[in-house]
């Protein structure tokens, strides 16, 4: 299984099942592991970290595929892009000072396809799976990640049958049914529409796209890890706060750095950035699992939460988020959906950014990990905002006043 | 009035009105001319083209402030930026071959903060506002542009007053309010708006942000055509297709190409692109204009259409978007709305792009403009989408069928 550079210059070399460490040919089809695992993609590191180097990437186009030899797809002619990724990473100075941290700064994942990061698993997801053949594919969403593989797929000459709950963000919906994919809601949460995709992919031979049930969203997911760290000259900052669902995003920037680490690209005798795994109060498994410093979280019954992205009970990478976070020696913050959306409000006032409630959640967990000192002074903290906020019209309220033709403006 | 060049190498020399040559101090706050015309930038091109190459390009950031030189900010102190610019440019070969141009490319300004190109405009604008200590501002606007503004001007501690016409795209509103900008609403048209904010700049000494009567948002639109060149590889398209309601990104996309040609970065010896004005045959202005080879509009009554974006009666600088035409030898076409929206689906259907009406629009136009022949088979044709089709749910409904828990899809 010894990875051969191919026309991407991809190093990919096999899967493997994080639990049993079982090996698979990444060269076919696959799913879950033979115990239900998520599989890992692996990459040829060791040869890769003799023949490419930083300065390679000069020049390189800014989207994700700029990083091609860390990517599954071997065939230049099976990418799937639609410009995704590259995204700018912002100081917020004066939301920082706000928050006591002088070295705040944002990644807003807003700006790609989709207006959600979610783009970023669909590019790679969708482009492996053409590249292995599929034709049809079935996914159960809370609508970002939806509408992002629906598109993708259309893009691809892929066929895409969706399932999200009723509740999801409406645009998501016309997103998904515009590219004319089959979308169907569901009277329930993300865990009941994982349950009817799952018995279609059973006995209807779907290719099942549902979070880390194919082993490629991850590395479109990395690739924030990735460009970060070219972001931030390969010197990466002390902490990361992510808002925390299925957490993809999460191991996805912990194998990023460590693939890194393993090429010599950043400094191995500088720890990881301790990463930070963000929940709403109404739906905080992954924060209970680490505060008991369990290795899987437990489902959360009638979870809740405007920030609809992370609303997940319980996620299938569970086990992976909590490693993830002990092994960077980070945290898990829940935040009530008043400070969320509070704090929605703060950044676009102080810094004119408009995130998505699961971003804004970021700075309200910010907020408190610097007050009771988690957080110290002079340390450089990234927040990941993982999407648009134009996404969530019902966030927030405007009410503004009703002029006629000819009135005057009230200065 | 030599420039100077300065922290940002802005070359920005001074400003002229269009219409009588008239110069004016670019470093002073400036509106319309004495005769009421917009003002336009000039840079010290020929200081510029002995000390600037495209290979200077090489390395900088990928937004739009990597061509700084012919921007009009001075001190990089100044620049307030969401990481606005580099937007991809995408092939579309399936939606192409339906069209009939094998060549179709899209420029996605969707992909900016904000989901609409005003945000280049805004981000320069801004800046340079703040440069020249501007406090407060005022606008009307058809949703996008307010929106943009509003963002930036709370980045940059600039406060705003924003006019709309009440039935603009909803999620505009909360993006202007979210950001502390004070909004207010009006039962009518942009122009209704337009006559409220110039009445409150007359009285109240704002700064009027209106289109076209501030100097440097063009500016900002102009970088889309700086973009394009570059990743062209500075051999430009045969034809371009921009959705025109004010028209500024046309007027910019045409400046943009003369000041590269007297820069020397394009072949002086071949055509610039063919620029087409796409309108909606509901709000046609231009159209009538052009077919009449006027140099000016006439007002358009009872204007409509769903790309609202681009239902402007009469725009400021319709004398400038009218000699862009006739200079580049393009043609202006109205396209119906039911066109434009079935050229929304299949956009999204073929390429899974989600464009906003006005640019659907432009894949209408492109398809009558190769059927009668005006573009010719082999032509490179860009169509430059100025928006996300997410910030308009109303223009496609989707009516997905509703399962309740353990239920089964109907495969």
């Amino acid at each position: 299984m010894q990875a051969q550079p191919s026309g991407t210059g991809s190093h990919l070399s096999h899967l493997y099942c994080p639990k049993s460490g079982e090996r698979y040919d990444a060269d076919r089809i696959q799913q879950l592991s033979r115990i239900g695992a998520p599989l890992l993609a692996a990459y040829d590191l060791a040869s890769l970290a003799r023949s490419w180097r930083p300065a390679d990437l000069a020049g390189r186009e800014p989207t994700l595929w700029r990083y091609r030899e860390l990517l599954p797809v071997r065939d230049p002619a099976h990418v799937v892009s639609l410009g995704e990724g590259f995204t700018p990473l912002l100081p917020l100075p004066r939301l920082g000072r706000e928050l006591g941290i002088g070295g705040l700064w944002m990644k807003d994942e807003g700006i790609v396809p989709t207006g959600s990061f979610k783009a970023r698993g669909a590019a790679v997801g969708v482009s492996r799976a053409r590249e292995l053949g599929v034709t049809r594919l079935a996914m159960p969403t809370n609508g970002n990640a939806g509408a992002a593989w629906a598109l993708y797929a259309a893009r691809a000459g892929i066929r895409a049958t969706i399932v999200m709950p009723k509740d999801a963000p409406a645009i998501t919906r016309q997103e998904i049914a515009i590219c004319g994919a089959d979308l169907y809601l569901v009277e329930g949460l993300i865990s009941d529409a994982g349950r009817i995709v799952a018995q279609a992919v059973a006995e209807g031979g779907l290719y099942d796209a549902s979070t880390l049930k194919e082993p490629y969203r991850i590395e479109g997911k990395k690739t924030m890890g990735l460009e970060l760290a070219e972001q931030c000259g390969w010197r990466l900052p002390d902490v990361i706060l992510y808002p925390t669902g299925g957490g993809v995003g999460l191991i996805g920037l912990h194998k990023a750095f460590k693939e890194l680490r393993e090429l010599g690209w950043i400094d191995p005798s500088r720890p990881l950035p301790r990463l930070v795994a963000v929940q709403a109060s109404g739906c905080a498994p992954i924060v209970r699992a680490w505060e008991a410093r369990a290795t899987v979280s437990e489902f959360w019954p009638d979870s809740r939460t405007v920030a609809f992205g992370i609303n997940v009970p319980k996620a299938l990478g569970d086990f992976l988020v909590l490693e993830a976070l002990y092994e960077s020696e980070g945290c898990a913050v829940a935040v009530d959906d008043d400070d969320l959306l509070a704090a929605q409000r703060r950044a676009a006032e102080c810094e004119g950014a408009f995130v998505c409630p699961e971003g804004a959640a970021l700075f309200a967990a910010a907020r408190e990990l610097r007050r009771n000192g988690w957080i110290r002074g002079g340390e450089r903290v990234v927040a990941l905002n993982t999407g648009a906020g134009i996404k969530y019209p019902d966030t927030f309220r405007a009410d503004p006043p009703l002029l006629q033709p000819g009135d005057r403006l009230p200065l």
